[in-house]
C-alpha cells in the first residue's frame, strides 16, 4: 500500500501519516522526492483503516498495490506516460515513435558527430545519442571525452536543433551532464546502481534507462520505480538485448516482447535498441521494424559518420548512407503505424 | 569440402570418388539419402586436387563449404527453398507468408477440433496443427490420442482442403504419422534426435524442425542439415523461443532475430511460433507481427475451441473470436508485406 | 495423487480401482509397467475416500503426493535407492563413490580401449564408458561403430570384468543395446525423447540419465520419473553441465548444487561428470572433488589412450598417465568420504 | 603491452615514455594511480622497439600480454597474491582459507549483530560481514543503516577482533565507508559500475569484488583489472552464483568451477559466496565444501542471530546454531586442505 501526498504537504503532514501508520505497528518508507511524497507501507495491513488516512490533510490518494513496482504499473496509473520536450517532441502513448541516432561515443573529430547530426535532422530525426562517459569494460579502452564530449554534443544540437541523449554513469557527475543533455541515459550496467537511480530521482530531466544485460523485467521496472519513487516521473525504458548462451550470430538475444509486455504492465514509454540488442549491422533495418510494429515508442540506433575507425562498437554502427536508407524504410512503417494509432 | 554426386550416379560411380579421396588420407563421409548422394570430405584438403574430382563420372558438384552446416547453408544454394504442396500453396522465399493454426493437442472432441478447421479456412489460412502424439514434460499429462488423432486431422483436412501439420515423436512412427500428415513436426524437445532426424531425411515429406529451447542457431540449423544430409531437402525451420533466465512475463524469449539471421545464412523457409513463444495469449499478436516484418515466412498458432477446457497450453491459446480478430490483423499485414515483395 | 498397486494385482482389481475413481468424475492415467503399476489421479480429489482405495484388493498403497515426480520423490520413497550389479557393486545411498571412465566414443583401435580398460581396473574402478551411438551436432561428424563398438565394449569386459556403460540413442536399438551393456545411458540431447524413455521404463536394466543442456532439476526429475512410471526403478541420474552466457573458459557451467538438490527431493542415485561439464582436462580433478564433498554417487570421466587423436571430445579426455593422477587424488577423497559416512 | 613504471618515477619520465610511444603513432593509455603507474600501448605494436623503452629511466618492467587483463593475469604475475592484514590474518596462495561471516544488512538490534560476531570469533574466523549499505532490487526494501551501521560493525570489531567487511555503493561514499571497513565490498550489480572501480584502485584497502550474476569471467577479471591499473593491488574476488534458467531449487547457479579457472589464469585470491549463491540454507554446507576443496581461499556466508525476522534474506542466513555446526564441519576440511598444501 502506498500514501501519495500533495505535492504541497507540509512535513507536519507527512509525518502525522506516518505517526497513524507507524502506531499501528507497520514499518515505514518514505521517499525523498521533491515533486512527489510517497509513504510506502510495509507489513500486514490488516488492522490500517484506509478511509482515514485518505481524508487526512496533505494527503492525495491511498493504493492498494500488489505489484512491487507501485508508481511505474499501469494499476496506479492507468494513462500512458508521454514525455515533451520544450521543443514540442513527445515520447509515448499513442505518439508517433522517435528515432535517437549517433555514434556509440563522442570522439575527437567534431565535423564527423555534425555529419551524423545533419544527416539525423534530414530524415527527419529528432534525437541525437553519442557517449562522453563511456563504461568500457576494458580499462585499456577508450573511456570518453567527457565535458568535451558534452561540449560537442551541445554544439551539434545548436547546430541542428537535435535534442541530446547522452549517458551519465555516477551521481557525481550527474550536475555536468545535466547541463548539456536533453535526457541523461542509464547504461545496462548501471542499471541497478541505485545510488544513481536516487539521484537521477531528484533530477527533472528525462531518464532513458537501460535494461541491463541480464535484468528480469521485474528488475527493470523496480530500478524505474527507484527513479519515480525518488520524484522524477519522466522514465522511458529501453530494451538492449539479454544475454543467451547463443553469441554466435548476434551479442544478444532482442526480446522484442519486452515491449507489448511493459506496455501492458507499465505507462511508461519503452524503446529498442537493435545496435546494441543484436551488434550486427544487417540486423538493425528489421529489428527496428519487429519492434516498432511490436509497440515500441522509438528506436536508438548506432550511426557513425566512419565506422571502420570508431572508437567502439564500429561493426554495428551504420555509416551514414546505410542510416538513410534504414531511417527512409522505418520512417514509411512509422507513418503506417501513426495513421493507424490515429485512427483506430 | 562436399563432392554431391548426380541423382543417378552408381554405386560404382560414388565408390570411385571416396576410393579417390581416401587413398589421398583423407575421411570421407557418405550420406545415404535416395534423392541425394553426398560425399563430405573430413581432414586437410591441401593435397587434394577438386578439379579432377569434378571430371569424375556421377560427379554433379564439387563445393567448399566453410559452413559446418553445409547443404542448409545459403552458400551452397544462393536460392531461396520454396516448398509446394500438391494443392499449390508455397512456403519459403518471396511467397505470401502463411498461417499455420490448430489446439495443442488433438481431443476427444472432433466437433471442437472441425469448428478451428472451420475458423482457420473461413480466415483464408492453409494449414491446421494438432498433436496426436505429445511431448510432454510429466508422464502424468495428456500423452496424445495418438492414431485416433491422426484420423481426426484427416477428417477434418477431408471437410476444409487444410493441409495437416503434426508431430512425431520417434523413428518407429513415422510410417504411421506420414499416412495421416501433409508436413511432419519435430518438437523443440526432438531436435536433437538424431536417430529421428536421419529417419526423417529418408522420407519425401515436408518436415517443420522447432528449434530447441537452448539450441544455438549453428546447432539449428546443423540439425536441419541431418535432414537434407540424408536427402530430404523440403525442411522449414521453426523459432518457438527459447529459455532465459527471466519466465515471470513469458516462458521463453522469443528470438525474432533468428529470422533474419536464418535467411542471410540459409536458404531455407523459416517460421515463428508466438504460441510457444512466449505462452500469453496477449503476445501473440504484436509478436507474430513482428516476426513477419523480420521476414518470416509463416506463423504458427495455437488455438483451440474451448482453451479453458484444453488438456494442453490453453492458457496460451486463443478462442476461435480472438483467432479471427488476430487472423484479420496479421492477413492486412500480410498483404502489405505480399505487395511490397512483389513490387521490391 | 497416486494408487500404487501389487506386483501380482489382477487386471480385474486394477480395472476396479480405474472404475472407482472414474465413477467419482475424474481422469485416471495408468502405467503400463511390468513390475510397478500405478494408477495416478489427476483432477479435484475432494470427493474421493482414501480409505475406500486403499482397502481395495490388489492395491498396496494410496499416496499423496504434491510434487509432479512422485515415484521419483523422497516423499513417496524416502529410503535411498541402491542399484545392485550382478558382481555386487553399488551405486546410491552411502555406498562408496564409483568412477565410470573410458573415451567419448569407441574407436576402431580395440586396443587403445582397451589400454584405458586396463588403467580403469588397475586404479580400483568398476565401470568403463564409451560410445557406440555417438549423438553428434553435426551428420558430418563420426557417428559411432554401432555394434562393432558394443562388440569392442563386451571384449573389454570380458577381459577386464568392468561393467559397461554405453548410451542408447533410439527405441529401435534399446534390445540390441541391452545385449551388450550393463547401464544404458541416455544423452542430454535425449532426456525428453519421451519415447525413449517410456520404452527404457519397460526395461530391467539400469538407466543413466544425463541431464539435458539446459533442463531445469523439475524436467530432469519428471524425465526420471517417466521411466519409473513405466516399471523401471533402476534409474541414476547423471549432471554434466548446464549452458550459460559464459563458454570461454568452460563449456558448461557445472551445476554441482543440483547434486544436494536432487538427493534432498529424490532417493535416487545422482553422479557428476565433469568432463562434459566443463570440457576442460585441467578442470576434471577439482570438479570431481567438489561433486564428491557434495554428496555425489560418482564421478563419469572421459579417458581416451590417446586424446591427441580422439574422434571426439580429445580436449576434454585425460590420457592414462593423467588418469591414473586423477583416480589417485580422488580415491583418497573417496577413501575419507567412505570413512566418514560409515562413522557418521 | 603494457610499460610498468617505478613507484617513484617522475612525471617527466612518464611523459617520456608516452611521447616515445605516440611518436610511433599508437595510442596510449595511462593510469592514475598512487603507487603503481601503467602505461598500456593500445594499437599494432610493430614498430616499436621493446629495448628501448626498457631502458628509459623511471621504468620497471615492459611486458607482452596478449589477455585483455593484463595486471590481473597470471602471466604478468605469476606468483600468487597474498593480502595480509594489520593482525597478520592472510587470503590467498596456499594460506588457510578464511571464513567471512555475518548478517545480510546491519540492523537496528546491535546485540544480535554482537552475538553473531561472538559465534563467529568463538568458531575461529577472523572476518565479520554485514551491509550499512544496501543495494536492494525495490525502493520499498530496507536500504540500510548506513553510517550508523557502519558504527555497529566498527563496535563489533573492537569487542570481537574481526576484521570488517562492508560494501560500498557509490563512489561519494568511498570515504565514508573507508573510515570504519577493513575490506570494501563491491556487490555484484556494480561489478561494472566503472567510475567506482576507479575510484576504489585509487584507494589502498583490500577491494572484495563480487561477480555480476550475469558477468563472464573475462569480464569479472577486467573489472579488477579497473582497481589494479587504478592503483590498488589488493583485490579479492568472489564467485557468487550467476542466473540461470532454473530458479526452483536454487536462486542462482554456483559456479564452481570459477575457483580453479581464476586461479589458473590469475593470481589474485578468490573466494566463494554459497548463501547468495544458493539462497538456500541447506545447501551452504555442501557448496562451502565444494568450493574449499575447488581451491576457493575463503567461504562468505551469512549469518543472523534470528533469521526469521531478517530485514533481508533470511531465508538464506542460518541461526547461529546452525552455523556453529556448518564451520565446525567446514573448519575440519580447512585443516585437511591446510595440512595437504602445506605438505604436497
Amino acid at each position: 500500500m502506498i500514501v501519495i501526498m500533495e505535492h504541497d504537504a507540509t512535513a507536519e503532514q507527512v509525518n502525522k501519516v506516518i505517526k497513524y501508520i507507524e502506531d499501528k505497528g507497520l514499518k515505514v518508507q518514505v521517499n525523498n522526492g521533491e515533486t512527489l511524497k510517497v509513504v510506502a507501507v510495509i507489513g500486514d495491513k490488516c488492522g490500517l483503516n484506509i478511509e482515514n488516512i485518505s481524508s487526512f490533510e496533505g494527503v492525495r490518494e491511498v493504493k492498494k498495490v500488489q505489484e512491487p513496482y507501485k508508481l511505474v504499473s499501469r494499476i496506479t496509473h492507468p494513462k500512458d506516460t508521454v514525455i515533451k520536450f520544450p521543443n514540442g517532441v513527445k515520447i509515448g502513448g499513442l505518439e508517433k515513435p522517435v528515432l535517437i541516432v549517433g555514434p556509440c561515443s563522442v570522439e575527437k573529430d567534431f565535423e564527423g558527430l555534425l555529419k551524423v547530426a545533419q544527416a539525423a535532422k534530414e530524415m527527419g530525426c529528432h534525437f541525437l545519442r553519442g557517449g562522453a562517459f563511456k563504461p568500457r569494460t576494458s580499462p585499456y579502452d577508450f573511456q570518453g571525452l567527457e565535458e568535451k564530449g558534452l561540449q560537442y554534443l551541445a554544439q551539434a544540437r545548436e547546430k541542428t536543433g537535435l535534442l541530446i541523449v547522452t549517458e551519465v554513469m555516477d551521481t557525481m557527475d550527474i550536475a555536468l551532464v545535466s547541463k548539456y543533455a536533453d535526457v541523461l541515459q542509464v547504461g545496462a550496467r548501471n542499471m541497478q546502481n541505485f545510488k544513481l537511480l536516487k539521484a537521477l530521482g531528484r533530477t527533472k530531466k528525462p531518464v532513458l534507462l537501460k535494461r541491463g544485460a541480464a535484468a528480469s523485467i521485474k528488475e527493470f521496472l523496480l530500478a524505474a520505480e527507484y527513479i519515480l519513487y525518488n520524484g522524477n516521473p519522466n522514465v522511458i525504458l529501453c530494451e538492449r538485448g539479454v544475454k543467451s548462451f547463443d553469441t554466435q550470430f548476434a551479442r544478444n538475444v532482442l526480446d522484442i516482447a519486452a515491449v507489448p509486455i511493459i506496455r501492458k504492465y507499465s505507462h511508461l514509454p519503452v524503446m529498442v535498441d537493435p545496435s546494441h540488442g543484436t551488434g550486427k549491422k544487417y540486423l538493425i533495418e528489421p529489428m527496428s521494424k519487429a519492434a516498432l510494429v511490436a509497440g515500441a515508442h522509438g528506436i536508438m540506433m548506432e550511426v557513425h559518420h566512419n565506422p571502420d575507425c570508431a572508437m567502439c562498437d564500429g561493426a554495428q554502427s551504420l555509416n551514414i548512407d546505410e542510416f538513410k536508407n534504414v531511417a527512409r524504410s522505418l520512417n514509411k512503417l512509422i507513418g503506417r503505424i501513426d495513421y493507424d494509432n490515429k485512427n483506430s
